[in-house]
């Protein structure tokens, strides 16, 4: 699961590359104040408690989930989840969904979104899915862009429905 | 599963009131043909082959995968698909996910369909579920207003990558 990249040593001045490996328990809080680092997600997260270890055990032991996370220097710096979905659409292809996908803010704008996203196309595209998607909140637009320059195509409407 | 709904006979002239209810290995062959029976899905659907049948097997066996239809007069002539996906965003919110949303051409503007996503709600919200998603092809105006008008918002762009 981690990839193979050849460190860069803090003397050179540039950024420790993260390494890309699943999730352990240990990770949630890091995991948790990645996702309240965000401006729309801050009202809406932590702390770290039962609920999210719960929902951490529930995706490790599920086939179908991995949850990933981008570590540099001891530190979490980069989560996101992918999902596959199999269905008897388009030939019963599988299609994988990324979801949670946080990069700290302190190592935006350096090519980890792309590389974690990257990512997540080859463990798709190992496990024979057809097609990769994922919804980006119209909020962000540098963000869609982002999804675009890496392939995607915003051909449809993301759909959301609270439930009270 | 079942919905409990009183059928209205066939002497009313009104058709009768479709039964939703979990997929069968043999309603395979109707679904495809319900995924075939659409502009954007007929190019890419057919026949019932053993991947159709593999993909059935891998939704029929995963706890978090539901494959509804609607059944009526001894027809398929709805189906939908509900993911239940386990996420640490939320305080560890279950999410779900409607895929594959088709009405038999036939049956169309007659409420079914609305009947079809209220019941994949109610499904959602019995499971727990703090937000149903799906998305919708902007190719389909009609359905994007469908959503809107049971309550989803179109906050979010749906990026799609297919993979070669």
């Amino acid at each position: 699961m981690e990839t193979e990249e050849t460190e860069e040593t803090a003397e050179t001045g540039r950024p420790v590359p993260a390494v890309l490996r699943e999730a352990r328990r240990q990770d949630v809080p890091e995991i948790v104040a990645l996702l309240a680092d965000d401006a729309i997600g801050a009202g809406r997260e932590g702390p770290a408690d039962d609920a999210y270890y719960a929902a951490f055990e529930l995706i490790a032991a599920d086939q179908r989930n991995q949850l990933l996370v981008a570590e540099a220097g001891g530190r979490i710096v980069g989560t996101l989840q992918l999902t596959m979905i199999p269905g008897l659409s388009r030939h019963g292809m599988l299609r994988a969904q990324i979801e949670g996908v946080r990069v700290a803010s302190g190592q935006r704008g350096q090519g980890l979104g792309r590389r974690m996203i990257e990512h997540a196309i080859e463990v798709a595209r190992g496990q024979g899915c057809g097609l990769v998607q994922l919804t980006s909140d119209k909020r962000r637009p540098d963000a869609v862009r982002f999804y675009e320059s890496l392939g995607f195509t915003a051909s449809h409407e993301g759909l959301k429905l609270p439930l009270g």
